[in-house]
């Protein structure tokens, strides 16, 4: 493992020390798999890709320096994929599956640079917008969360004593080492890091990955950050994202081929992977209209995410959902990774405890929860709900509907045409606090 | 101040990076004032000091390898005073005072060394005996006892991974920083460190009083450790101990001597010292007849330190004394000592405040809390009660009666005879953990 001692390289943070991007494949591992996919089928869509805080209260461009950020996304465009990077992308197994990666991707990878990005500051906010082919703007969107992320984590622990540091990671310490224990106390668990976009930081991460690690053994499945999944011999995970429905519903040219988008998307998927990989994203213009159009194909997929509606309504209506199409869902796979902590992964485990396999992501409230933990109260070291989004494919305007209309992105007039096209219905608005 | 990951350093342990006893000053201070006067009263004085372990179910000889032991202990002898450390002794003011130290001492000083020791192995015990010039086996005390302590945790935190040193001491830093958080409250405190002799081990020591230093700023006055004083610009606390009124009374010819060296040892003491060293410890023989006995004069002391009886019933026995010698609690101070810890500290905090003057020494709970915070159930970090007492004077057994029958030291028969002559009064046994 990595022995670092965190205060201190905090004490000492330095560009040269520790830029926020130090690989390409410090992003998350369905980035990849979704980008070879784009390659193929979507090589010359435009789509652009824009910062969204929906944490309005917090000014980002009032904690951030401007010119601290240019240069940490400058920095980012300098970063190539090594060689070591593309053996191991080439010659690892993923999924259980060799090869997953075409050496055609592979020789394309090895020439990526991340393109050029749009940056203002607008009311104390940053407009921050990636344009150009979605094959290359897809690839900001985690590189851009950690930048802003840890540039926020810096800007507030600058001004800390190196003894307020040392406090500081301990009780963080201290605090997710007590998630861990109440974790093990579920003997089935199955959990994977999905923190990479909102950490507080690149080394934190690292050590949040040990730590589960070290404390959950074979419960803790891996990583969806690549470079610390090769680095620590875990297994990368992580399927597909919104971004896959969202474009190709911005790219019909009628409300009939925005309707058919979710499915095509699965379509597409389904040629290029296999087996653990077949999960479905079903919320990105509602769970309740997608699987009430579904072709009865997608039950034969390995499992669900549900992303936006609370985790044990989610799952429940998956379930019936199987049931109602004659599968049992004790074969069934069911992720969850929308905002979930330890309360809410125990409720979900015992709530569907032996009649459905289950995994969780774990992302913000693993690797940001620094809640309670600074010896002075200090601001900024909150997790904050970041996100980057597609915002325009070819032109037009993309949209995001969601379970819960708080996580809803688009044009007002866009999203009440998507809302006549999905339906209204099990849509509840719920707080977004990661 | 020092930065030191505490854990990397414990996991790289090394005799050279690490040795236990790393100067003479990494004592308590009263040790040093006690010495001085020892070396003019009592010059020829032979007192034999001995390891006491009153945690019998702990067997410290099958925790601790005998070689090892051994090997600090010799390594204990062949430290010096040096020029450095000489030079800030005679510099330095304490208490307020400068030169409190005689030159002559000083010089003494140069050449002292820790005297010879005896070790054997007794059912699953070390017998730990020190002989020689009171003067010289005095000195014993202190590293004897941080000897096996941090023996004990050396081989407790051995066969831990990296990351379990890393997570062990995360909480006992976020334990420590919660105790200081409450401390905080409490704005008249006046609180010093007390924690060498059962410490953790000296690293660890030196993390509590930075600890202490940063988050209780004025509020903290400093460490008996006379080291740690030295190195952190910190007062150096203490007056004297047990042992003084134990020598005397041993050395006494008749019963009639016994029951007057408490006060003595007074006598002698304000001969030396002055102002805020003037803290009487009236419960070597039990506080009852301490105080019923004691000349009027002991009222015109600054203090005392009651070191045994639970501290508010204690207290309010010293006040009740006082103001029938008809002097003002008020302007008094009391000092409380034994086995303190946050709970302990604010009720008498609580209790007694605006009615005497109040100071905390605090001593094992600060240094060696490490309940809880070991990331396996590992057993060896409990601290233990383990002291290092006189028990022959110029070959008559010396006794201490205490007012816990608990603590009390020395052969049967002895303690009987002192029973006699000091009484039962005020005596109720209560469990002894550090």
């Amino acid at each position: 493992m990595a022995v670092t001692d965190i205060a201190t390289r905090t004490y000492d943070h330095g560009f040269r020390l520790d830029p926020i991007v130090r690989s390409l494949l410090d992003t998350d591992f369905y980035k990849l798999l979704m980008l070879q996919m784009i390659r193929h089928l979507y090589p010359d869509v435009q789509a652009t890709f824009a910062l969204i805080n929906r944490t309005k209260a917090v000014r980002l461009a009032d904690d951030i320096d401007e010119g601290e950020l240019r240069a940490q996304l400058d920095h980012a465009r300098t970063v190539r994929f090594t060689k070591k990077e593309l053996i191991w992308l080439a010659g690892n197994s993923f999924a259980g599956q060799a090869r997953i990666f075409e050496p055609d991707f592979i020789a394309w990878l090895a020439g990526f640079q991340l393109p050029d990005y749009d940056l203002r500051r607008v009311e104390g906010q940053f407009e921050l917008r990636f344009a150009g082919p979605w094959a290359h703007t897809t690839m900001w969107e985690i590189p851009a969360l950690t930048i802003i992320n840890e540039l926020r984590s810096r800007a507030a622990t600058r001004d800390m004593g190196r003894f307020t540091l040392d406090v500081l990671y301990a009780r963080a310490k201290a605090k997710l080492w007590d998630k861990v224990e109440r974790l093990r106390a579920l003997p089935d668990l199955v959990i994977s890091d999905f923190g990479t976009r909102r950490r507080h930081g690149f080394l934190w991460q690292r050590w949040c990955v040990e730590a589960l690690k070290e404390g959950l053994g074979s419960r803790f499945i891996g990583t969806s950050n690549v470079l610390l999944a090769m680095d620590n011999d875990l297994e990368a995970i992580g399927t597909n994202a919104h971004e896959l429905p969202m474009v190709l519903a911005a790219l019909a040219d009628s409300d009939e081929g925005v309707a058919a988008a979710p499915y095509r998307v699965l379509d597409d998927w389904r040629r290029h992977y296999a087996g653990n990989l077949l999960i479905v994203l079903p919320d990105a213009f509602g769970t309740a209209s997608f699987l009430a159009q579904a072709p009865d194909w997608v039950a034969d997929w390995t499992g669900f995410r549900p992303d936006s509606a609370p985790p044990i309504v989610g799952g429940e209506q998956i379930i019936r959902w199987w049931q109602a199409h004659g599968r049992d869902p004790a074969t069934k796979l069911l992720i969850f990774s929308d905002g979930m902590d330890v309360d809410s992964i125990e409720a979900t485990y015992r709530h569907f405890h032996g009649r459905v396999r289950m995994s969780f992501g774990w992302g913000t409230n693993l690797t940001n929860d620094f809640r309670g933990c600074a010896p002075d109260a200090t601001g900024g070291l909150e997790p904050i709900s970041l996100v980057a989004k597609v915002v325009t494919v070819d032109g037009r305007p993309a949209v995001k509907l969601s379970d819960n209309p708080a996580k809803a992105t688009g044009e007002p007039a866009e999203i009440a045409r998507y809302l006549r096209i999905f339906g209204e219905e099990g849509r509840s608005s719920l707080p977004v606090t990661v």
